[in-house]
């Protein structure tokens, strides 16, 4: 199999960008692109290491390719943003097959245009091991971008689906696939979850423009993680319901047959790249009504209260659970 | 010695951030932070890998911190443009010293501070060697910003000042410190070229307001090859003059002792961070008339013709030397 080349790589992403768009001044080919906003400007920049966020060994380049770029659009998502540019910065291995790169690159480009987003800049430098950094930049919503600081007591908390599903699939493929017959046919729905996660850009849009959420943010680092971001921003408490955390069946069956603690799967599990939001108090019944009938409807699972920290109630007993889980 | 904590590197990040600014409406602490300007963003990203762009056995982290920034300010500076707004994302190796990214920070922060421009966002990761990603954001001049692709047969070619320099004080640090008595106190404008180099920001902008300089680049990877850039975008060739090349007789010096190749050293050596600029044909006297009596006035070193390439004259002869020199 050949190396990847400079030249090759440098060829192939020139041919795939689209050189045209709203805003876009000057793209790839100058010391800088230059873009322009109608208004402000969102950005967000991820870096994902080999070995620390994914594993080539079982992750398809094409998927991971979609993923690099789908973990930075879901912080546009998170704001209610619209994604519109793309920098890309490679480091790779001189020995890193033309194949595999050629391949990620396709899944780049393949998620790139159904979000409609452009590749304008970035760079490319050979290094040890694998790292991808991804900036983004997005259009807020006419109505203003929603922060983490902005929840208040007496918001209900919500997510947008299923929690751990991609925390049970990274179990699957990566440390327990040999145990279970048959798994990635049966946790198919989880394997995707791990490997080809949604950005919930339309959702994130939608739920801006209601005008009824205060506070989003993605869960990338597990819900318990992740919902405690938003309470320490806004100075309250959270308090959310075992019994109303949505999961997928094949996840319970998953911590069955492989003895695993199914709260932690669901509730510290990174990577889910769902959204986690809070509803202005005493607007959820309206809100309810709004998205009652998308296809995969969000679901209540708490409320926002004074004082500090999230709390998981079940059985009758409430623990605090803030920060617990997913660091990387 | 203690390795960092990314507790400690956020705290200390979080404490050295100015979080007002014209036009930033949110930093640190979101999924993204938020930014708007009056017209447009030119936009760069760079990737520094320990090894490949620089050796921390002999460069100083506080100076690596500076030049982490610098080569990126440097790419808005050449096209005109004031920095803004930067994101950094840094992956580190476990074992890292606290003390040496510490160091490190001190360093962006000090550079940044000079340049009235403000961290705003990024991402740290641990991964298995040193890896630093910079996003820069400037606003381009009100003159609009000067791109590579506008030279044209007549006009002029001027560079900044002295070339070469950086290269030679790598080969001091590098391969060569232990051959050369006293090297560093000697040879200290070359050394300070490589570790700490300053990026031309006020001169680029004084460049794209004087209304007369067509295209300009940095030079990063080479006049050689920088020149090249300018000459394939434009659709010309240039032809520069061995004699009126600009360089430090410490280089001249340090070509002697090490028998190195000064044309070589002058033309193909990268980071040098100066401008190489084209003035409109018929301007160069109204050019040098307004620059002369800066600190450090420009150099004239030849012209754009019809065709292609990029042309050495010495010594009666002329050949091609485009695209020869640094790459990495």
């Amino acid at each position: 199999m050949a190396a990847w080349t400079e030249h090759r790589l440098i060829e192939k992403i020139r041919k795939a960008c689209v050189n045209r768009a709203d805003g876009l001044l000057t793209s790839i080919g100058d010391d800088c692109c230059e873009v322009t906003a109608p208004g402000s400007f969102l950005i967000s920049m991820d870096s994902l290491v080999e070995g620390v966020h994914f594993d080539s060994s079982f992750h398809p380049p094409h998927l991971l390719g979609r993923k690099s770029i789908a973990v930075n659009l879901s912080d546009i998502a998170a704001m209610g943003g619209r994604p519109r540019f793309v920098l890309l910065s490679l480091c790779l291995p001189e020995d890193l097959e033309w194949h595999w790169i050629s391949s990620w690159l396709d899944g780049v480009f393949e998620i790139l245009t159904e979000h409609r987003c452009v590749l304008i800049g970035g760079d490319t430098v050979k290094a040890g091991e694998l790292v991808v950094t991804v900036t983004v930049l997005g259009e807020p919503p006419d109505s203003g971008a929603i922060y983490r600081n902005n929840a208040a007591e007496g918001d209900t908390v919500w997510v947008s689906g299923n929690l751990g599903s991609a925390g049970g699939g990274l179990r699957i493929l990566s440390d327990c696939a040999s145990t279970i017959a048959d798994s990635s046919a049966h946790y198919a729905s989880l394997v995707k979850a791990h490997l080809d996660p949604v950005p919930l850009v339309a959702l994130g849009q939608r739920l801006a423009r209601s005008g009824l959420v205060t506070a989003m943010q993605d869960i990338s680092d597990g819900l318990a993680t992740d919902l405690a971001h938003i309470c320490k921003a806004s100075g309250v408490s959270a308090t959310i319901t075992a019994d109303l955390l949505p999961y997928l069946p094949e996840l319970a069956n998953l911590s069955k047959s492989l003895h695993l603690d199914l709260d932690k799967l669901i509730l510290c599990s990174g990577e889910d790249y769902q959204l986690v939001f809070t509803v202005k108090g005493g607007c959820e019944d309206l809100f309810f009504e709004q998205f009652s009938e998308t296809v995969s409807a969000p679901v209540k699972i708490g409320m926002i209260g004074s004082g500090a920290g999230v709390f998981l109630k079940k059985g009758g007993q409430s623990v605090e659970i803030s920060f617990q889980g997913y660091e990387h």
